[in-house]
């Protein structure tokens, strides 16, 4: 008989996957009594939050979209001539809907299993193509967060290649301000210096690691930037070029100029300006920095039988292997967005990129010339979209006049006021410029005889985007057949369960993706007067306010764009704060053994030194080995990053007495919130002595992963380091604060804030604190399952995991030769993404099922864990092989099954479909196991010359 | 080396698949020297339009949002409180971002090709199974196009299957009145009369072949109807029941109450009343009278290796078979709509429909405590969500109070009120109302003396929805998988060209399907106040404009919701015209013998009496027979339904000629226009003859498919004619038109029209006029590709085809066996869906490409005939026997190549990647090869009970 269901009268009833009758029939498995019951055994008694949550009932989804509509009403997303680094752009529909609000791309996680992600794979492949040639630089990664953090990652990569000895940075006076801003940030704790000037002048003097010049800068002027990277080169320096992707259509590259390193903005290639984000940053290098790159790098590759497939290249980051050396933390690239630019080229193609441009320009050039003929010419006399203008006295009128016309003109510091045009301009906004300048001109009057602004020997010669893939999809057909193609390549959430430990896949709500592409959040440029903003600042206020609800913090910051972002964030505040207290020398940072890699390289970082602490055989922090170092490093103790619930998936008993023992000794707590999910309604990190956290929204509030990014990482302080939080020129009024931006955007990616926003205003107090009982409970589930086939690793002093578990199939290889690959890779045979292979413990696999997986779901995985281990006993019974049983050959492909000569031992049904979910909706795998090693050795991260094309068709 | 492009400056560039550089490519391929010569040789010079179209350059995409954003602020969507059967309803948003706005929902076709439609068709398998549950009969269509239709076709079933003799058709005076109105309509025609009043009174007196009874009654009155329904079936009538979904979930079903036939539309479940449509109505019957359904009808059977599969049952419509004696000529059912009405019930699931209704009923029982405290107790002392109350003098007093506060309420004729709630309705709603009649009170206090109004007698006791689907998807993760698993079964316009003959499956752009969502499209109810719809009349307007420009009529109707219902509105509008002639005598309709079914089974039910006109060999009408059949019938001659170009896909030179025979004999000439997207900007059927046309939105102007509905069916006619389109009570303010509503709604499916307006706006003159010309070279390409390895049949005088063309494997068949059942199937392997099969000509093909197909698309497609030639060619040679090939095994499941056991003469890889791109996205159909055969004999359209499903898991 059918199981009747309690009706669905709220979202978080939507949200949480069981249901009553599932929970109940989930908690006799366990063998908990109720939910309470084991949460009383899940966490320890000591840290459980004494009050509710205070966050109101769960609003209606229809209710919710009502409030959203009332904020949106508040924003008033003008026609932007800002610049700055963010420009409006179109994103054509066709892209908008299938790609940014298509679950199948947003609701993907990060393509560490090729065989799964060969669709979002090719599209950051694209953009690479897209990258390198428009740069004109051999290799571009993945994407960065945004353009002023990918400047600072230059800079490091800059300094660590270089053979110059000296600690300086040279920054081109023409860089956009918030990019000075943020590498300022970044050099400080590093002991760099930056030294700004004109480089074409300047840089002679300079003793420099590098260089960063803007191309064109920030001004609008388009500066043959050639000798000054042949100064900088000439010294041993090393050139970074931050350059505008649309501007490159028309002008000399940055490669063909002699940079080394090319980083910018993809934004205004179909991302919305978003108030700030999120939107995808690139970095190319030219060869010889290739492993040196920071972030993703997506290379091509060959699968078992020889076919080609994409895959993360060099996927072993130097956070990973370097740790505390690493001069970067980036995990994340931006893959959403940096997918969407690359499908916006693949649509124009290089003749509609290059038509865009040039009309920009043919605006830009009118524009100045009628600018000109009012006596208010340019201060650049080169340009390609933007201007600069000495208004004088008239400055206060003109950005008057401007506005009662819904246009925002860049207001600088020195008087002057910036103009940057874009594709959104149409001849009647330069009309309306001349206007607010005093003039009533027709477009065509002035445009006849307005000579265009490019400089001759700059005008850009060598072809771009000659690959088919920007040519083939002309027309809408076209495209949304590709788009819809590469999707099915992939795995996402919307298909199956992604059980992926610490990465807290779950239901990225509908309602909650709607607002972010509503014209209110998505049009907004970041550096826009605040009272156009009202909508986002009210949504600001209420959420920070909410996350010190749920934190026990006391301030929150929006503006880190990922988790690794917040870390570094976080630390900046514990150490701005030992050194306004006098202490700098505070600099040792305790970090245990079981840390992700992150936790270690933002440590760096931030100017600490990282001393590692033992765990203990439960995969606890060692509090003995914790004591000793803290006494022995008593007087530079800085903190201590810490991740509760830890990575082993378990509540440590002693986690206040971790955070006594290191206050104790004059340090701060570090609480990584990656694993917020399981504390979310029960325990707070500023009740039970956290000092800072932060909180990956793409985690547990809900941001979809996107692929690959975007990602949140808010922290939150307690009130004694809220001084420290990262302040921005742009809301700085008067003085600047502390600690400098770790973003270039005040508030981070604040439209995807819409996002959290809405889930927690849905969820409400007691939806919340139930999705973090359910998360614990379906992980304890899983474990009760696994156990008896794959023994759990970690659990707590009551035999409880938290929100995740980590299984152990290490004996069964020591005896079968089955490593955790072939089990993650038979699990795609399956219908599943793999669980988190090999961390935090080598050789082992973390299972996080989250709130959103019903219990028939997790039964479908458990059941393909133990049908799994039926397989290995296959082989323990001496039936199979290793090498040819289908744990080693998965996964397989409808290829594999369709060859005629089959000499396995399994058949082909038990190699495809091998489950019942399998063989009535099998996902067909488009690639069999990639292999790596080939790839690394082989490394292809753009697309091919069509030239080789050409030659291969012969 | 890549050719390069030119940039898109345009949508019609998106529109249109080919280039500019593949166009000269394909002119070259069919030999002729520009796409106007090749139209000079298409089209008889004697038919082409003198002056260009007048619908000036095209809108960007961005432009055309902004000036539908300008006509949305001229609509306001209030709280309407109308009812007559529409309602508020939520579209959960992830059902609307999944299907309502998915490509792989919206643009799939019919499902006549079962084997590539099981995703949809399982959802009206779904749909099927709630309507019978819901209405408690037997066997339920997958839907139609409007309650009021339904109604009609309800009466034609009953005059069909009743024994008794006489003409008269009972109409309960509580229907509502567009269902009267429209019943009116079709019964007219066909010499039935209609008899209005009291079924529990006045149905004794009437002598009927039966009788429509609206449950609750369009007053809110629930009557219990078993009197009634005994009466009717005791004189040998049939009883139809037109009932409301929502009110089933808490009331005894019609088949409980005795009802033969149940009818209502499923609006409420999910669908948006978007001013008018679509929306899905149903039809549910005993057992006694399946085999007499209208519309579609959902099976299940089982495929080629015994699994179950589903497909359109009784496929043979009886417009088929019975042409001109069918007595409905219903192609199409609201496809996309039933399932996002299933998905809707999926979703809540039994109890969370119940719990909606008891809520909705609830509010209404305590709205009417509070107005019979204040004096207006409600007229009707049961209701389950709708009152009518006598507010006497106060009326308009009331009324303007309820708007003021932005609820709309139904004014009858008789001075009452009408108030229906629904699932919007919230206390604050009722609190609202109680202050429009003068009292301000709270509603907990009235709520908690409010008795229910149900009667007792009459609540539900049956079970329904107990099938697992409707149980098993409540969390948003798990609906939003399932959604996804069922889609990908399909294959739609988003993966691959549907090259169906006649049914012109061009792009539906994002652009043109993003306004129908809009609050200020989508929430209008059809009878709100037509000055809350200004946004609409001027959509209305500026598109009748332009479709008056395209066709050379003089005046539009856009009530028809489908091309079937327009060319009943159009023979209706002839009689009509003959009628006032005092000509009621000329009821001959000449059609033909190529005509779609359609046609004759629509002069049918507009009176006419059809007579067949012959065809040549050309395929042409037989001009000879045409004269001396005009002749013959030149008293009685009422007119001519041509389609233009023929369904042979051609135009013919002596259509001018052919108009004029018959209006020299008094006809009037309608002209089919399913086949306009080869005329839009060459020719206009208003110039060369014809009298009226219907329009298929669906077809020429982008409405998507939807999966086998929404349509649309405009009608364009001569002045003459004007007078005689269709009326509606709702907007005819003073005197009735001389021809009533045909639909529900005035304007028919009103928000869908904005697709169409689109797609008008953002082509422009120049774009339409080039999207037909690209048509019709894509067409001569493929017949110029195909000709050598499958003939052309029919081709003009200068060896042209139009937008489509016929290609006979008949020889081949008589020589090797092979049917075009095996190409068509075979197809799907390559990753097509088939072409048009044995229509008009048994045993052929029929292709159309659309201009939106890209060259390398058709030669895609062109490749993958020519190897299925090749595949023939091997049975030719005797090679392979044609049981054992390919041709006849197709499509290959990846079942079918996963066994072991492979004794066929071909290899698996032939079997399932005959080509190259079915090697690198390879579609798998989900079944074989579909038994019809098996199905019509075994008939099983709803999910079977659930104790079915427990013994087979026994």
């Amino acid at each position: 008989m059918i199981a009747r269901e309690e009706p669905a009268t709220t979202f978080a009833r939507r949200h949480i996957g069981p249901s009553s009758r599932d929970i109940a029939a989930m908690l006799e498995t366990v063998g908990a009594k109720s939910l309470e019951a084991l949460m009383n055994e899940a966490l320890p008694p000591s840290i459980r939050q004494k009050t509710p949550l205070d966050l109101g009932e769960g609003f209606s989804e229809t209710e919710v979209l009502t409030h959203m509509q009332a904020l949106a009403a508040q924003n008033q997303p003008l026609t932007s001539l800002i610049g700055q680094g963010y420009s409006g752009t179109i994103l054509p529909a066709v892209i908008q809907r299938n790609i940014l609000e298509n679950p199948a791309w947003y609701t993907a996680y990060t393509p560490y299993q090729p065989e799964i992600s060969q669709g979002r794979l090719e599209a950051l492949f694209n953009f690479q193509t897209m990258i390198c040639d428009l740069t004109g630089l051999d290799v571009a990664n993945a994407s960065l967060l945004d353009e002023a953090t990918a400047a600072a990652e230059a800079m490091a990569l800059a300094e660590r290649a270089s053979s110059v000895k000296t600690k300086a940075f040279f920054v081109d006076h023409e860089v956009h301000p918030q990019t000075l801003a943020v590498l300022r940030t970044r050099a400080e704790p590093l002991g760099w210096t930056l030294v700004t000037g004109d480089p074409l002048h300047d840089l002679d003097k300079a003793d420099v690691f590098g260089a960063v010049l803007q191309y064109p800068g920030t001004s609008g002027v388009v500066r043959d930037l050639r000798p000054a990277i042949a100064a900088i080169k000439a010294k041993g320096g090393l050139a970074v070029v931050a350059a505008d992707l649309l501007a490159l259509t028309l002008l000399t590259s940055p490669g063909v100029l002699g940079a080394d390193i090319a980083i910018g903005s993809a934004q205004r290639f179909g991302v919305p300006m978003g108030y700030g984000g999120p939107h995808a940053a690139y970095m190319a290098v030219c060869n010889a920095l290739k492993r040196l790159l920071p972030g993703r790098l997506v290379g091509l590759s060959v699968d078992s039988r020889g076919t080609p497939a994409y895959r993360l290249a060099l996927q072993t980051r130097e956070q990973h292997i370097r740790r505390e050396k690493a001069t970067s933390n980036i995990c994340t690239a931006q893959v959403l967005l940096a997918v969407i630019s690359s499908m916006y080229a693949v649509y124009h193609g290089p003749e509609g990129l290059a038509q865009i441009a040039r009309t920009v320009h043919r605006h830009t050039a009118t524009l100045a010339a009628g600018l000109t003929r009012l006596g208010f010419a340019p201060l650049n006399s080169t340009a390609f979209d933007t201007l600069t203008v000495n208004a004088g006295e008239r400055q206060s009128e003109i950005v008057k006049r401007a506005s009662s016309q819904g246009i925002n003109l860049r207001i600088n510091a020195d008087g002057t006021l910036g103009i940057a045009l874009d594709e959104l301009t149409i001849e009647e906004t330069v009309e309306a410029l001349w206007r607010a300048f005093g003039a009533t001109w027709s477009y065509a009057d002035v445009e006849a005889h307005a000579p265009d602004l490019l400089p001759a020997d700059l005008k850009r010669k060598t072809a771009y985007l000659t690959h088919p893939v920007f040519h083939e999809h002309r027309s809408e057909t076209e495209l949304l057949r590709y788009m819809r193609k590469l999707s099915d390549r992939d795995l996402a959430l919307d298909r199956a369960m992604i059980p992926l430990g610490s990465c807290t896949m779950k239901l990225n709500a509908t309602t909650e993706m709607i607002p972010l592409t509503w014209a209110a959040f998505a049009n907004l440029h970041p550096f826009a007067p605040p009272e156009q903003a009202e909508g986002y600042f009210t949504l600001f206020e209420n959420f920070e306010e909410w996350l010190l609800d749920i934190t026990g913090y006391d301030a929150i910051s929006l503006q880190p764009n990922s988790g690794a972002q917040g870390e570094y964030a976080g630390l900046l505040a514990i150490r701005g704060y030992h050194a306004a207290r006098g202490e700098s020398h505070r600099t040792v940072c305790l970090i245990p053994s079981s840390a992700h890699g992150t936790n270690p390289a933002s440590a760096n970082m931030a100017g600490m030194d990282v001393v590692v602490v033992a765990c203990d055989a439960r995969g606890d922090v060692d509090v003995d080995d914790l004591r000793t170092k803290s006494t022995q490093h008593a007087d530079r103790l800085a903190a201590i990053m810490i991740t509760y619930p830890s990575t082993h998936g378990v509540f440590e008993e002693r986690i206040r007495e971790i955070c006594d023992i290191v206050h104790g000794h004059g340090g701060q707590v570090y609480l990584d919130g990656a694993n917020m999910n399981a504390q979310v309604g029960l325990s707070r990190p500023g009740d039970y002595g956290a000092d800072v956290s932060h909180l990956n929204l793409h985690k547990t509030f809900c941001i979809p992963h996107g692929g690959g990014g975007p990602g949140m990482g808010p922290i939150g302080v307690k009130a004694h380091l809220a001084p420290f939080l990262p302040g921005h020129p742009a809301i700085d009024d008067a003085t600047p604060s502390a600690v400098g931006p770790v973003s270039a955007a005040p508030f981070g990616s604040a439209s995807i804030l819409t996002i959290s926003y809405i889930y927690i205003l849905m969820m409400g107090s007691e939806g919340l604190k139930r999705a973090t009982e359910v998360a614990i409970l379906n992980a304890n589930y899983i474990a009760q399952r696994l156990d008896p086939h794959f023994p759990v690793l970690y659990r707590n002093v009551k035999g409880r995991v938290a929100h995740e578990c980590i299984i152990d199939p290490r004996a069964l290889k020591a005896k079968t030769g089955v490593t955790v690959d072939d089990i993650a890779k038979r699990l795609i045979d399956y219908g599943f993404h793999a669980p988190t292979m090999s961390f935090p413990v080598p050789g082992t696999l973390m299972i996080e099922p989250t709130e959103s997986e019903s219990k028939a779901e997790l039964d479908r995985f458990c059941d393909a864990m133990i049908a799994i281990r039926q397989e290995i006993a296959e082989i323990e019974a001496g039936r199979w092989k290793v090498e040819a049983s289908p744990l080693r050959h998965a996964p397989h492909t409808a290829h594999d099954i369709a060859d005629d000569a089959w000499s396995r031992p399994y058949s082909r049904a038990q190699g495809c479909f091998p489950s019942g979910s399998s063989r009535s909706d099998k996902y067909w795998c488009p690639v069999g196991r990639v292999d790596n090693a080939y790839g690394d050795r082989n490394l292809v991260c753009s697309c091919p010359p069509v030239e080789d094309y050409a030659q291969a068709a012969e």
